[in-house]
């Protein structure tokens, strides 16, 4: 037996902030489909999302226990959880794979004049086929499908006291495996093997799996931030990149850092001294009840006086039950920062055409402002002896 | 630069199995949306996927080359592949996410009396918002939106020498890594160690990353087979089961091993004993032309033939782009299993109530039957002094 992450008053707690948008919003029922939603109100965790064979579900009613709609071979699992009505089929099956299990139970909860949510909106998405889902609105007709994602989201953005020290600890253990990465370049000569090294050290310092790794290297920084490792060189000059979505108890941390092999261009050291003021004064500047695009700005304009050209793209983004989540931090979301988000603070330079350099750090926003989660990366780009 | 992964020509025949499917069924394109789906066309891999933010498209016209429709921040990576039409815009973009570019190049290759695919059947997701695809779904009427899973699904259920190569590769790493596996029950004392270790060996073995670790541990099996490892400790008695995808230049393994701590019993030495006839059986016996049902009687029956009780669920599936793919070895799948299909032969037992052995073998099926992929499993059930 796996111990519970959390103790059932978390999940009352987040049910009854669901319930409680959900009565607001006239919604009879809300659907989830996904692993952070599902997990978010069951505490359902596995790395068997992975395979896309079958789909999931956790129904929401306007009052009451939320009901797991499951394929079998996950009903031992879910019965460890709080949830106690867990239905099942045996999935796959191509006669019939869950939809008519799902829609009886949307039925029964929602009357036929009711409104049922489900997250459409964005950093949503559908995780069944699409053509079964066509047969559970026709099956639930002439109940109405509406966007549940402001639902799910406004509980899922504010994070609970314990849900702080799931990511804080996530947090600390990738600081602790940035802190090797020099060692870890002494010994790496591409970056496909410091890419593996990396993973190792993460799962050494205590991660349950490590869900992302990117990075990238250059001369005066690099030209995406989304590769997986090739087997090219690490070569004195390069600034290199690590950043990671590793996990703990299904919280991320996300979070980079940049190493320069023996030497820095002056241009390298001008963005990576612009980034980290920017940074440090965010830390300063942002509290609750501005709005995410305010934060944006507070990054961009420091970078901007600190003489840097920002990238382009969001500057940062709420962290979570998932690698990335609302809101963005960018020059159009709206969204007002509230106490208790966890928010990566992502500011980017572009230090030569096309090449660019990106800082990263997490932290939760108190009413004094921003908490660091991460330990805060060094004022200096650090320099690796090779 | 990363290396390419595949010489232009594989993509070509992958292109051209895809147009010939939509010639014959009369699409006029075809929208991608999956990590899978997008890579096998394209080359496009990243573990940026597992940020759900933004959405990506590939479109795969009638005749001519796949059109990448993607956020810019990808658009370097994606212009490193072979696909040379590459349209972005700078998202997150509350205002339009994609939606005008991908209904623009849908309209612009499809006549308004065109019928689109798009994949909505078994296995598919359609990764993008609802809502979103709502209005894609209003931009490009009246052009039809139909499944186009079989269209995929015929091009990558049947690998290539190479694909096949990339598959023998993964497999042979974690093959290593299992080989490790008593050293490491030896040292470790409780589930979650064993299992960060394993991802360890797996990644010291050679895998990029290791997307799917499961297991389970008890004394004549295991309650379920999808569960992240717990606090628990291993103790003499237990049979250890390990499962995991791990991945090298974007394909996967899957399968799992067993190990006996100390001492098995009577009934697990026969479950074991079973397990391993029935996929010896296998080994001998399918042949491509027959269906994944047939395949998944002769698991069966053999099972029962050895005096063993059969679990629930499925014997196994396709194995390449994702964990899990097209076919299912159950009872109700019709799927003719073809020559260079790629599976994973998984019966599994009922050792005692509630309690499960589960078995499996990764393999390419060859004009003979099936060649492993993955070494073969031990006759008889590895005994671990502790």
């Amino acid at each position: 037996m796996r111990e519970a992450l959390f103790p059932d008053s978390e999940f009352k707690r987040r049910l009854s902030v669901i319930q409680a948008e959900m009565d607001r919003r006239g919604h009879s029922a809300l659907i989830l489909t996904t692993p952070a939603d599902i997990f978010y109100v069951s505490g359902f965790l596995t790395r068997f999302w992975e395979s896309p064979t079958r789909p999931w579900f956790v129904v929401v009613p306007a009052s009451g226990m939320p009901i797991a709609v499951i394929p079998s071979i996950g009903e031992h699992l879910m019965k460890r959880t709080w949830l106690s009505d867990i239905r099942t089929w045996n999935a796959p099956d191509p006669r019939d794979d869950g939809v008519g299990l799902l829609s009886d139970t949307i039925c029964s909860l929602a009357p036929t004049s009711g409104q049922v949510g489900l997250p459409m909106g964005p950093e949503t998405q559908l995780r069944m086929p699409l053509a079964d889902f066509n047969r559970v609105v026709r099956n639930i007709s002439p109940r109405e499908l509406v966007d549940g994602t402001d639902v799910i989201r406004h509980a899922r953005e504010v994070k609970s006291d314990l849900e702080v020290d799931k990511i804080r600890t996530i947090c600390q253990i990738a600081s602790n495996a940035f802190d090797v990465v020099p060692d870890l370049i002494c010994k790496s000569t591409t970056m496909d093997r410091l890419f593996r090294d990396f993973q190792v050290a993460l799962l050494d310092a205590g991660a349950d799996w490590v869900s992302y790794v990117a990075g990238g290297a250059g001369p005066d920084g690099y030209e995406d931030v989304i590769s997986p490792a090739g087997n090219i060189p690490l070569v004195a000059g390069d600034i290199v990149m690590l950043d990671t979505g590793a996990v703990k108890d299904g919280y991320f941390c996300d979070f980079d850092r940049n190493f320069a092999i023996e030497r820095t261009s002056k241009a390298a050291r001008r963005a990576h001294s612009a980034l980290f003021a920017a940074t440090e004064h965010a830390l300063e500047s942002i509290r609750a009840g501005m709005r995410a695009c305010d934060a944006y700005d507070v990054l961009y304009d420091k970078l901007r006086a600190e003489g840097a050209k920002p990238a382009p793209g969001r500057f940062g983004h709420g962290v979570g039950l998932s690698l990335t989540e609302w809101p963005s931090l960018d020059a159009h979301d709206q969204t007002e920062l509230r106490e208790h988000m966890i928010l990566a603070l992502e500011p980017a330079v572009e230090v030569v055409p096309g090449y660019h350099l990106v800082h990263e750090e997490n932290v939760v926003l108190r009413d004094t402002g921003p908490e660091l989660l991460s330990r805060r990366a060094p004022e200096e780009l650090p320099i690796v002896p090779t």
